[in-house]
């Protein structure tokens, strides 16, 4: 095992790919794949499949291919899928009440224990079986709970403040759909989600054709 | 100009940040950078600035840097942000009522101009200044009507019938956020938006310490 060598991010965010498709295997008792199998059902190469996994040790055997179930529940378990973490929502507009009724979720142990806003249109409005509480409230909610990551849905400059009591809380992990990239101190893990990112992807994609047009001619 | 060279989906991903720390730049009156000083602030490695930007032609002088603006407006148009975008909504649910009032997409040039729904609790709601329609109005809207972009906000079993639709209309891209991997035909291209990848992998950072403590261990 390569226990000293950093993983890095790109290697990661295959990761929850990976258990997607091996999951689908799974459901279809498939028990074992070859690397060049797996690649052509997710559309990388098989040689980017045997680099990614060999990061965290040996499943595949030569001229067999990969035990499904094994590498399923190792990937489940290298993501941290075989623990159940406990959410609190800050945020509770259209956003955060999709995402907490978003089932997805709790079925793979992420479940929301409390929502949080500061306007009074929301504040006491039930969301998913739970009442939305005052984030004046955030500080003794989190003293009193155990509480592993913070879900943020508000606006990026409203963020500040909530990030100073987090840091200040056992909290471990903030998932931030603030659409502005977090900083936060050391003992915060952030994820930022960017979706306008991914619009601006899609639109590369859409007007490419174009593009590779116009770099033919200069 | 590489104008034959296949640009990786990796470097794509990574358009939407330069662009981003690029327009930062701009906001502050920095005029050029050098790909060190890039890298830092990026945090990712000089070399990786340099092979991606090298994609799109010769950006940088040796011993100059990079000039910030001409980079910003050329990623700009790569991504072809210069254009302006009409979307239409598929699913006017919590997260869909959230997509259409997020102010971010339209000042970046993605207008929704028109909102869908199949269930009648939604259907005639005003959002963002339009009333939401039956998708049963949708092809006709789609043959009337100039649409660059459908953006998709319904559960995955959903989906399929309203692919359809969109293949035999003028859509070009589809933003999925049925939470279920989407194939297209070829007239269209997806962009699929899995949270719960994002997730998974902000677990998988809070939970790492704990797996490099086993992995040593085993």
């Amino acid at each position: 095992m390569k226990s000293d060598k950093k993983i890095s991010t790109a290697v990661i965010q295959r990761l929850p790919r990976y258990y997607r498709y091996l999951g689908d295997l799974l459901d279809k008792d498939i028990t074992r794949i070859s690397s060049k199998e797996l690649a052509t059902r997710m559309g990388i190469t098989a040689s980017q499949i045997r680099q990614d996994l060999n990061n965290f040790g040996s499943f595949g055997q030569q001229g067999y291919g990969y035990n499904v179930a094994l590498l399923y529940h190792e990937i489940r378990h290298i993501l941290g899928l075989d623990k159940s973490y406990a959410m609190v929502l800050i945020g509770a507009g259209n956003f955060g009440q999709a995402l907490v009724n978003y089932r997805g979720f709790a079925k793979r142990g992420y479940s929301f224990i409390a929502l949080f806003d500061s306007s009074s249109d929301v504040i006491g409005k039930e969301i998913g079986g739970m009442s939305v509480m005052d984030t004046t409230l955030l500080p003794d909610f989190l003293s009193q709970n155990h509480v592993d990551i913070a879900v943020i849905a508000l606006p990026g400059q409203a963020v500040g403040q909530f990030i100073d009591i987090l840091a200040k809380s056992d909290v471990k992990g903030v998932w931030n759909f603030s659409g502005s990239d977090l900083t936060v101190p050391s003992n915060l893990t952030v994820e930022n989600v960017r979706l306008a990112d991914s619009l601006m992807t899609l639109s590369y994609k859409i007007s490419k054709d174009e593009i590779i047009q116009r770099v033919t001619d200069a």
